[in-house]
């Protein structure tokens, strides 16, 4: 039993996602990781991991305005009819920026993965996604920690 | 220091919770996993990984209720005033597909636990579920990856 | 490759965020644990564990007023007009109790954190927090689980 990291860079292009199943499973394979966990940690703050849906893109497309809807820009949601609506008070880097900490704190920043012959154990359906929260474009750097068997 | 891992198949029916605590303990003592870090992780896109409130099964009812009414059926959610309702462009599965999706990304699809002499390190009013989002029975496949000490 | 694991205790001064990056660090250092994957549980139902900024306490704050919004005391928040407000049912231990259940259940409850030269491996703006969802003190347990390389 052995262990290997490093950091891998994404270049993300706004809101959105970029799937990263291929990226990592190449750092795998570089790495000979056969057989043992992955941990995948983000290194910033407005911006995800996810594990969802891999084949119709409307999903993502629809989880994109789900999250843009209850996690707003105009300020915290008003729930029941007569409450007050309330800006955000973290405003001085922009408007998508509070939003994109709270959707980061609604969803993964650090995913643990099953390796298995140097393949990530997934469903068929599911593909490992960096969920970009910003509107601009950014280089973003996830951590890779890997424990068990290399060759 | 080892390691071991399989899937265990598990048979939900419809939406809510299947406390999976005494499966996973079945799985170590097969095993014969005494310490270490076990890692769960979900092969679907449409039901989670959850750990919470054990006891009062109404605890269970309102997060059920809770994630219904914030994740509807009908769309996303109108949170401000005069917006428009706006229906899932991801519909051909069912009308329960899309909220299970967006469910799934709120809530946690890989778990890791604390193993210690043959016991999940849990609080005591912790339980370890499995929460189904569609509406119809399943047999979900989760995984168990264990790295640690076994006898 | 050994391991290495104990709970850790945190006073908690109601709803909101510790920065417990130090008392993990401080862990790290007694534990003499150099380099691999720690793994934090909670060992509660109705607090969470948080990466998020550490820079501007407003970020924090701004975090805290959301997920009193979307999760309120009240009930079940009624996201379409006509819907009936709903109160919870498990309303013995308090009007804070399931609002903070299901604030648990929408955060996380499990963090690995990537360990290198017994620090761990975060971006520049990225604190590890427990967030106290109920509005009374209390005394809080962490489990701290590592595998690595220790000296």
């Amino acid at each position: 039993m052995k262990q290997s990291f490093s950091d891998i860079s994404l270049n993300t292009n706004g809101e959105g996602f970029t799937n990263i199943t291929s990226n990592i499973e190449s750092w795998i394979s570089q790495m000979r990781f056969d057989t043992g966990i992955l941990l995948l940690s983000i290194k910033h703050t407005s911006c995800s991991l996810l594990i969802n849906e891999n084949a119709d893109p409307r999903v993502l497309d629809d989880l994109s305005r789900f999250m843009k809807a209850i996690v707003p820009e105009e300020g915290i949601p008003r729930i029941f009819p007569n409450e007050r609506r309330q800006p955000y008070n973290h405003a001085e880097e922009g408007p998508d920026d509070m939003p994109a900490h709270i959707r980061t704190a609604l969803t993964a920043t650090s995913i643990g993965l099953s390796i298995e012959k140097r393949t990530i154990v997934l469903g068929s359906w599911q593909g490992v996604y960096l969920w970009e929260h910003r509107y601009s474009n950014h280089v973003r750097k996830v951590r890779l920690h890997a424990i068990g068997d290399f060759s």
